[in-house]
């Protein structure tokens, strides 16, 4: 499929599969985040996720690429990211399996429904609001809490699930009290947590978390994922990432 | 000084200006945790310190030893325990800066009072009681959460300290959430978080926390303490902890 692409944007392929996505060279790219969180989802044949703030549409088109997913909902507020996004699932041919909707992720149980999900992802904005000083720019909102924060997400993650589902995300350690504390409140108990850290010697600066609606309390911390090795090469793991080896 | 040994009984030289403790060779003997909440535990000139669940005293003992602290208190509910750990601050003698106090930690205060100390220190029995078959075993007492569990730690806690008061424990990531929300009910605020590893690549099986009571939300979590390095020998940090090296 063939589709137009606008002034500042660019086709990259992910090596997957053939698959490919549009990004915008001024807004918001994909980075690593997106990459551990779509390998660190577990995702059955034939269940429905949904992605919370999927911004470019990278997580929904990575676990189309790696998994059997019967139905990936993108749910993004920006109209031109969505619009974005809606153009590299016609250009991966995957209208079929991925659907980008476009609102309001507080609201969007009124367009797609509740309790219906067997995995939601998201890689929502880590950073508190105070200080920006441009609310409407678009790597702004992907990075600052402006238009959602973290219980919001949490929230929206829980209405949408089927009970026994998992929500994955990814997020910043200093957030972790709230990540745990908000997920109860939320019925989202935390069941396997894996801190993501630049190298071995390094404080995490990601964590990846695996939370199950209505679960008890039984978490599991992982070892270490390191982003770098000793030297300034990706370690192993990533590199398997990258070149899409280790998936399910 | 000398004191009498009894049966079953050695002392150990602690490596750190001449002190010495005694150990029940049957017993519960102390083990890294002890020596990396020792060192983990920030001490300023002039503090007051307890220790919950002192077992042979070597928390306090390590405290006098390293830091300038006025006054370390001891609790310990088992009698022979509490006798030896008392035998022990003889053999130091310790008995001007260290007391052992013979008690039921959840009603402590009653003997040494509310809202004095600055620090409390804890390395308390890791595991839920389910199963255990003797429950008078002082192994038993000193593993499993058979006399108190983590909720009686973190509410004594916070009663005995000052408001803006440490308090240093060591436990397991597995109990990582409770870890974070109890400690919050009891308005003890996570702020330090620093897990343990066996090795660089393996997942951590013990976590140093850092709490403020009264504190304000803002969690830092630390590099990972490596105890074997990628042989089977102790990593440097660890090395440098048992020649008390890295020493406030």
């Amino acid at each position: 499929m063939e589709v137009e692409l606008k002034e500042n944007e660019r086709i990259d392929d992910l090596q997957l599969k053939g698959l490919k996505l549009i990004q915008d060279v001024d807004g918001f790219c994909f980075g690593v985040d997106a990459v551990l969180l779509a390998n660190f989802a577990k995702i059955k044949k034939g269940t429905t996720v949904v992605d919370l703030g999927t911004g470019t549409g990278i997580i929904p088109t990575l676990i189309a690429g790696k998994s059997e997913a019967k139905k990936i909902y993108g749910v993004e507020i920006q109209d031109e990211v969505y619009e974005m996004a809606t153009r590299s699932v016609k250009l991966n041919d995957l209208e079929d399996r991925v659907e980008i909707v476009h609102g309001d992720i507080k609201e969007i149980y009124n367009t797609i429904g509740k309790g219906f999900a067997s995995v939601v992802t998201s890689n929502p904005p880590y950073m508190h609001d105070a200080g920006i000083k441009n609310p409407n720019d678009k790597k702004a909102i992907s990075r600052h809490e402006i238009k959602c924060n973290l219980e919001d997400i949490l929230k929206t993650a829980s209405q949408l699930l089927v009970s026994r589902g998992k929500f994955y995300m990814i997020h910043r350690p200093t957030r972790l009290i709230d990540i745990l504390t908000l997920g109860r409140q939320y019925k989202l108990e935390a069941k396997v947590i894996r801190f993501v850290h630049p190298r071995p010697d390094k404080a995490p600066n990601l964590i990846l978390v695996e939370y199950a609606k209505d679960g008890r309390p039984d978490l599991k911390i992982l070892d270490p994922l390191y982003v770098y090795g000793s030297d300034s090469d990706y370690s192993d793991e990533i590199k398997a990432m990258y070149k899409n080896e280790d998936l399910s």
